[in-house]
């Protein structure tokens, strides 16, 4: 097999253009037909892009809410004509930016982490654009943490696959579902930061890709991308991974989540739930890779985690007269049917979480 | 709950246009956008609907299948200068419309009963016209037989979801698969049959339709055929099911099937097999209703049911260079995760399918 992350796409960066800051996304919603970059200096359209699903996945919409909390700054470090309506107006900004997805946590983690830069800056007397100027380092450092806890999260799954190829005398067929892969994150993924480690050993056979109704973040992100980096990738519909495990195709589902209740309880793309009955079902091992920010120790279970609900027009673009439709976002695992979580701390058991704090 | 079941169009039946047989059909393809017949006298087009899903629905491509070889005999009748002849290529159309498309086992079946009628028609010395008309009322009988099945399937279906509503105290929610309904039938359906009924008696709150990727039948044909029947409809994708299951909406499952082995495993659309592990695991009855016909004792298990590989692109339109798609059409769900079998000769046991023969 051979690999080629060089050819992962960077998903979500910031740099300067004549001084002034910029943040640069993959437009998310032209793949996979066409691999284009929005790029933009105004914190709104970074949210619209959060909104709208041009950029998405739990640890890539964490950065993208720090570097809008950042183009905000800069924003209103030109126009507030003092320190105190500087601040007062950037929380505003904040609170928008937190509001634009509810239920991943990274989100609003990533804002905290900005308004709390910002808070320091200007309190130990950072003039505004001295602010701006924290959040911008801060956002880079965002993302090299991301990279850090990417490869982390991939050595310590891959330890995992390591093991059961060789109990198995073979590489493994993987399912994942949904997008956690490059395009979800700023480096190489959580859950497919796992596949890419494990198949550099030649521990991977296939990867399975759930095409992920409604929006299609398995079909048109995770089965281009893991061909893009040279991973055998097969594509089914969601309701096929049921036959593909009763054939003994899949020997372990690995997935990302958007946000961890103190309980072990993970929130993650709608049809999460069902592929791990399934794989209790079929006896085959349910991984949730994530990083730290992903777990939400306010939270104490999953009934909490707010369920993002969309636009009935992604499961039905043409509404038939007299049919609704119900389109949550993200549906709730119980701790019960996760095998183990994958951080950048170490392997731990959903009944455990406690223990990497 | 007004019904209004005079609204289900009729999707398949035979008449006679100025003496010449033909066949009419629902264009299924063109649903929900717009409700189309086609009407044909050449059995090739019958074979053609079949294989691209103009008409489908196990019973229904019975009726299809039967019809083609009558259009066939009449074709033939008037080429062949032999009975003999006319016998030989009979029996060789009838070959290619069974063999249209593999899994549903009413088609074999109705072709099946098709040929012994012709057979029996030409050894009681009928010229090969004869047979034709023979087969003609054959084709009328099976339309009758579906009707007469469809109906005590419902009576079955909704004495078991009574008693259900009575021990809930309420009315039920009721989550279904594909679509077994009147576009599946030549009457009101097998598993809607059963819906359809239960909501006359009030004891149905709401159908859920799962879209049924990639094809959309539970979208284009089930949710269409409730909502203009007047039953309560809410349309989600596949891989929501779990999470309705999980708030407690489900109360029941009711499916078809498209064939039925004498152990009690029961091949149909593909995700049916996943429905009924979630049922398991949420402790909701998972039914399947189907009439007589679709039982293959022939066939010892389900391993032996012979799935559908169809067209990549229905599940990937445009191809992703590097991306494998697998498109079973069916799969197979075993005796242990099926409640009950609904058939119009009762409520039985999937341990105990030969007592209904």
């Amino acid at each position: 097999m051979a690999l080629h992350l060089e050819n992962l796409p960077r998903t979500i960066f910031v740099e300067r253009a004549d001084g002034a800051p910029q943040v640069v996304m993959v437009d998310q919603r032209a793949l996979p037909g066409a691999l284009v970059q929005i790029r933009t200096s105004n914190w709104r359209e970074v949210v619209d892009a959060v909104k709208g699903l041009a950029v998405r996945g739990a640890p890539a919409i964490g950065v993208a809410g720090a570097a809008a909390v950042m183009l905000a700054a800069f924003e209103l470090a030109c126009a507030c004509a003092s320190p105190a309506l500087f601040a007062a107006r950037l929380r505003g900004a904040a609170r928008s930016i937190a509001e634009a997805r509810p239920t991943a946590v990274n989100l609003s983690w990533a804002v905290r982490r900005a308004t709390e830069t910002a808070s320091a800056a200007l309190e130990s007397g950072e003039a505004p654009l001295g602010c701006a100027e924290a959040l911008y380092a801060l956002v880079e450092a965002l993302i090299a943490e991301d990279e850090v806890a990417n490869r982390a999260i991939g050595d310590e799954g891959a330890a995992l696959l390591r093991k059961q190829a060789r109990a198995l005398g073979r590489p493994l067929g993987i399912l994942t579902h949904c997008n956690a892969g490059s395009l979800a994150t700023a480096f190489y993924g959580t859950a497919l930061g796992v596949v890419y480690t494990a198949a550099r050993e030649g521990l991977v056979r296939r990867v399975y890709a759930d095409e992920t109704r409604p929006v299609g973040q398995g079909a048109r992100l995770t089965a281009w991308e893991l061909a893009r980096a040279g991973v055998p990738a097969t594509l089914i519909c969601d309701n096929m991974a049921a036959s593909l495990m009763a054939a003994g195709k899949v020997d372990a589902v690995v997935v990302g989540a958007d946000r961890i209740a103190a309980n072990g309880d993970a929130a993650n793309k709608v049809g999460t739930l069902g592929v791990a009955v399934l794989a209790h079902h079929f006896g085959v091992p349910f991984y949730v890779a994530a990083p730290v920010s992903t777990v939400d120790l306010a939270c104490a279970a999953g009934s909490l985690i707010p369920i993002e609900q969309r636009d009935p027009a992604e499961v039905l673009p043409a509404p038939i007269s007299g049919v609704d439709v119900w389109n949550p976002a993200f549906d709730v695992t119980p701790a019960s049917l996760i095998t183990a979580f994958v951080t950048e701390r170490g392997v731990v058991d959903p009944g455990d979480l406690a223990s990497i704090f």
